[in-house]
């Protein structure tokens, strides 16, 4: 990872000093002077994501009050060509808002407001600096919710969604961000306002909504958001499974889909990801079992109780120790509790941990948990596995200490086996937490020359100059040869 | 709709001639003589698709038998700069699949293998030209469907289904093509071969995957499909209801699913086309009823169950004059009988009809359909109504007679007005069917001057020389001033 990133320049730099001065000086034009942050400390706090191993800071941080503002920024560094990262609430895992040093941060945070809500068309309109859960909060009072629920909801904002394509624990039965999104208006990397999508399930023309959501902010400046709503499920119960072998739990994943079940979660933890969680929070769980999965079901009385009867039955023919089923929603909110806690709780029993995301079809589970644990072993490391089990999106946590030498380094090696490990089994290198900076590398592994070139061609049709968010998402093919280039075990498969 | 296509060249045209014989023949150098169609009498039965008022010969047909007779056929015509029209079953209603005079028709009518079949995982691999129904017949025996299904399932093939992202009755519940295709092989303009999507829910770079469905041919030749499949429903019962007002029945639509409930199909029919479709084929459809309602549930017996209380309850409240439900397999099929026969149906009753397509907001049903009606009166035509009420998706049937002078141009007239009250409530100027060369002037009223560059640029991005599907789909600027210059009515409320 940050072997490749070559280092910015430093914050005092003077050439930087005098196009920060100059470039503040015309913004301020037409923006209040504190809407400009231009000291090292004022912007320091832009400076990574959720990211925090890549660290850059801007030449400037704008923070905009409205949609005119939001263009009236961007022509203004169409014209000078000045790089612009959008940035929402920051809480990214792949580095997507980490700033260019020779570019802007253009914060959405100051356009949070839920300009619409319709409970009849079951939908809202709203700022892209509004919070995920915010939304499902405001749409409370009418029995509706916002499905897609990453486990940053509580900060994350739907312009980062929007931006990352984001999933969550429901993301299996309710779709991704791409799923719940009808319309976007955004800004052009010339400032001009675009409108993308609508109310109605098809629209003429390319599907540019689509392509837009899940971009990385390489396309545009999202500056509204149509999302659907959803009546909240009259009921829901969860099980918690016990297994006392990983493969055989996996297997069970796969069992419950092939047989038409569809569970608004379908979760699993390993027995390293089991015992912090217990140690942490003492949710009840089996401390024990190798495995555990925790089984969501949703609907109305009659059809949960139908799902949790066949679902029960499916578990002990798989090999369960173990089921048990939530008998109110104070059961049901301690089931979730351990794995919701799950990556704090590693994080008390190892000094640092690195959290992947890759994909991978759901008959792999088996093997690629195992394959998993041989190649911790291999690289001296362990890992504990916490994920989204029914849709194949898995979440390792490699545990180490980055203050002994060498266990970064190992554990980068590590990450990127896993990732390459996702795409040998068929599957991708990101579920939900998108490319970033992180995944440059990964990309050249996933994606054929002829692919990557149609990525870049499809950018320039929105951003001929490359100003939005250079050097995320796609890698440049020297980028690629460099990675190639890498001594193992960074990708040992190749040699 | 004609008026602005200008007339081709004949076929027997001395340079299209000329250019005809010598491409056939370079076209032979690898494949076989009969897969060249070059004569008159065999490339007409290609000179139109389901919207048989344009019509155009081709400069030749090309039916190659698999990908590597596609690459060929493709890098041929991009190194002589050849146009390709690809073509499926040509049922296409927005004349998407309309040739071009100096370019090739590309059928994949012969790549119609079912590939691969994985119930596990929940998918099959197949070729483009395989039948949408072939594709369910093929994963019965597994309990398993392919969802999507288009009145033309039949006969319409798989890659036609992706060029126009088809729906169907159960789109409402099951989604689009593009909810339901995991993965896409493409050959590019240049001949090459990208693989776009995966199995995983989402993937890394662009959703070049969503943006290719529905792109009506013009950004690749789709070669391989992989389609989700899902496991059919254990039960499904149809309710009909009556009501002697067709704003009522709009109305009672947004009721059912501001309640939550998702049925599985929601369709209506109004007046003229209840008693057109209960005199051809005898369903027991109310025949005074001013529009029936069609809505099917499907899930297990205990869900289907509460459903159908719940929709009864709603409907009553609504002021239906009358609910049925379905007892058996066979009254639920005689209720679909009807919708299902309701074109065939319209078509004994008048000369011709023009079968429209558009959406709008499912609010806005009450008001299009009564200002549907008066349109109508002022243009001195009938319409039935018969359409896809759930996800807002009408279908308008203009009935008229070819034959009496101005009625085909009172028709066009109409047709465009109607899809222009669309995009005056909030909606789209299609629905399933396409933009093709039917709504090219539409999509100057839907889209800005801006927007519709994008789309260009986007076009660019896969096809630079503009060889796939020529003028189709997307309008030129010069082609969107053409438009706007046309006299009243075909857009009366520009003037």
């Amino acid at each position: 990872m940050s072997r490749i990133q070559p280092p910015g320049r430093p914050f005092d730099d003077p050439e930087l000093c005098a196009s920060r001065a100059e470039l503040a000086r015309a913004l301020r034009t037409f923006l209040p002077a504190e809407a400009v942050l231009a000291r090292e400390e004022e912007v320091r706090p832009y400076e990574c994501d959720g990211l925090s191993v890549y660290r850059q800071t801007p030449l400037l941080v704008v923070l905009p009050r409205d949609v005119a503002e939001v263009r009236q920024v961007m022509r203004l560094c169409h014209q000078r060509r000045v790089p612009v990262v959008a940035r929402g609430a920051g809480t990214g895992l792949s580095g997507g808002a980490l700033p260019c040093g020779e570019g802007i941060v253009l914060s959405l945070a100051r356009l949070d407001r839920i300009l619409a809500l319709e409970p009849e068309a079951l939908l809202a309109r709203v700022q892209p600096g509004v919070r995920n859960l915010a939304i499902s909060e405001a749409a409370a009072a009418h029995g509706l919710y916002y499905a897609p629920d990453p486990s940053s909801q509580i900060a994350c904002t739907i312009g980062g969604n929007v931006a990352e394509n984001s999933g969550g624990v429901h993301c299996l039965k309710y779709g991704l961000t791409v799923h719940n999104v009808l319309a976007i208006k955004l800004v052009s990397a010339a400032g001009e306002l675009i409108e993308l999508g609508g109310e109605a399930l098809d629209g003429p023309g390319y599907d540019l909504l689509a392509l837009y959501i899940g971009s990385e902010g390489m396309l545009g400046i999202t500056v509204e958001v149509t999302v659907r709503l959803l009546p909240r499920p009259p009921l829901a119960r969860a099980l918690l499974a016990a297994f006392d072998d990983v493969g055989r739990a996996g297997a069970a994943v796969g069992e419950i889909i092939a047989a038409g079940i569809l569970p608004a979660g379908l979760e699993m933890m390993d027995g390293p990801a089991i015992r912090a969680a217990e140690d942490f929070i003492g949710a009840g769980y089996p401390v024990e079992a190798a495995a555990i999965l925790l089984c969501e079901l949703d609907g109305t009385e009659a059809e949960v109780a139908a799902q949790v009867e066949a679902v029960e039955t499916l578990l002990a023919r798989a090999g369960a120790t173990e089921v048990r089923v939530s008998r109110d929603e104070t059961e049901r909110a301690r089931f979730w509790q351990g794995r919701k806690s799950a990556f704090p709780a590693v994080g008390r029993i190892s000094p640092d941990y690195y959290c992947m995301d890759g994909t991978i079809p759901r008959r792999a589970l088996p093997e690629v948990l195992r394959r998993t644990a041989e190649l911790a072993a291999e690289h001296d490391l362990a890992v504990a596995n916490v994920f989204h089990a029914g849709d194949g999106n898995l979440h390792p946590l490699i545990l180490f200490d980055a203050n002994r030498p060498g266990e970064l380094e190992r554990t980068e090696a590590l990450g990127a086996r896993l990732l390459e490990l996702c795409v040998e089994v068929g599957g991708t290198i990101t579920g939900e937490h998108g490319v970033g900076v992180e995944k440059l590398g990964q990309m050249c592994v996933q994606f054929s020359a002829r692919e990557l070139a149609q990525f870049h061609a499809v950018k320039s049709a929105f951003d001929p100059a490359g100003l939005l968010n250079p050097g995320k998402g796609v890698p440049t093919p020297r980028r690629c040869s460099e990675y190639r280039q890498l001594p193992s075990p960074a990708h040992p498969h190749r040699h």
